[in-house]
């Protein structure tokens, strides 16, 4: 959801140093053309420094995904925002400006959501954040319910589908279809209006 | 959204024999681990008649895209079905069964729209399978609102929706997580009573 080089904005140490290098390095080459060595031509230190640090690509991409799950993790909503503002964000993000850098990590974040077909630890990461995402929405949807700006009787059954929504436009980025995704934004919206929003909140 | 093992049923000739090879080889090793000599374990005949036909992976599993995308296009809805029973059967099939084939098939089809990222003949056949998927929803949702059944302003912004919906199904169906599917398709049937049909059509 968020764009993903804002994760490396203030990197330090190492760690972030070479997870910045294998991200970037990602954006260009893609999972199936990523090695230890392109990640080391986005690297200003020593290659050797990053198998000091790492026995393969893969876990060096577990790692990756494990720092942004915890970047993500620890953006958590500002609780002065309202649930109804809360939602809006959360929409505006999801359909967000695609812009070139946040359709690389679209991409990036689609190629690696593949690999958990065939590696658990993947899936296992992708599951807990998934988890976390849809977690959050419910618990505003609820929050929104309770104050009686929303009307739904089941917070958890709509972060499921905002989570599923998500996941759809990750994978549909990568087509470039820009009217595509402005005209599902205008529907989904519609689905807020209309199945989320009290009858006095509606438009 | 079809499954994926059926395209196969009626296999005849040796392209469709190398292509069904060619998708239970990618289903069992991914993208990143198929080779032609792993399609050639699943292929009853000599893995020269692989290479006399395709000349590199790519080149096959394209070959095998453009097949499931011409019967995808040929199994057009029929026409005896209203617009109301067509649009419930594309969400049962959105939704339907998880056996494990259809699973293994959104595995495949999701790895495979992974390469969108980087190989522009990729994200050319999977724009064209979306285009035809949503205009096809368009058209009868729109049929269904010339009747009175649905009451949608804006059919293919509607069909965007259910475009992303299927793309974030199948990125979710990799994390196996047969609870979040039923609550997302709870919801989005709550979408298609209070967004899609007439008021006299409600539930």
């Amino acid at each position: 959801m968020a764009n993903g080089t804002n994760f490396f904005s203030n990197t330090s140490g190492t760690r972030e140093e070479i997870l910045e290098s294998t991200f970037h390095a990602l954006c260009e080459h893609g999972y199936a053309g990523l090695t230890i060595s392109k990640i080391g031509d986005h690297f200003d230190k020593s290659q050797s420094l990053i198998y000091h640090h790492y026995d393969n690509k893969d876990d060096l991409l577990l790692d990756l995904l494990e720092y942004i799950l915890e970047e993500l993790e620890s953006q958590v909503p500002l609780s002065t925002q309202s649930p109804k503002e809360y939602i809006n964000e959360i929409v505006e993000q999801i359909f967000g400006d695609t812009d070139s850098s946040n359709a690389q990590f679209s991409k990036a974040v689609l190629e690696l959501r593949a690999q958990t077909a065939h590696n658990e630890e993947y899936r296992e990461l992708f599951k807990r954040s998934d988890e976390f995402v849809r977690k959050q929405i419910a618990l505003v949807i609820q929050e929104g319910s309770e104050q009686g700006v929303f009307d739904v009787n089941q917070p958890k059954q709509a972060a499921a589908l905002f989570q599923t929504v998500i996941v759809g436009i990750q994978g549909q980025r990568t087509t470039d279809d820009q009217n595509m995704i402005g005209s599902t934004k205008a529907e989904f919206q519609r689905y807020v209006d209309q199945c989320l929003l009290s009858s006095a909140e509606r438009k």
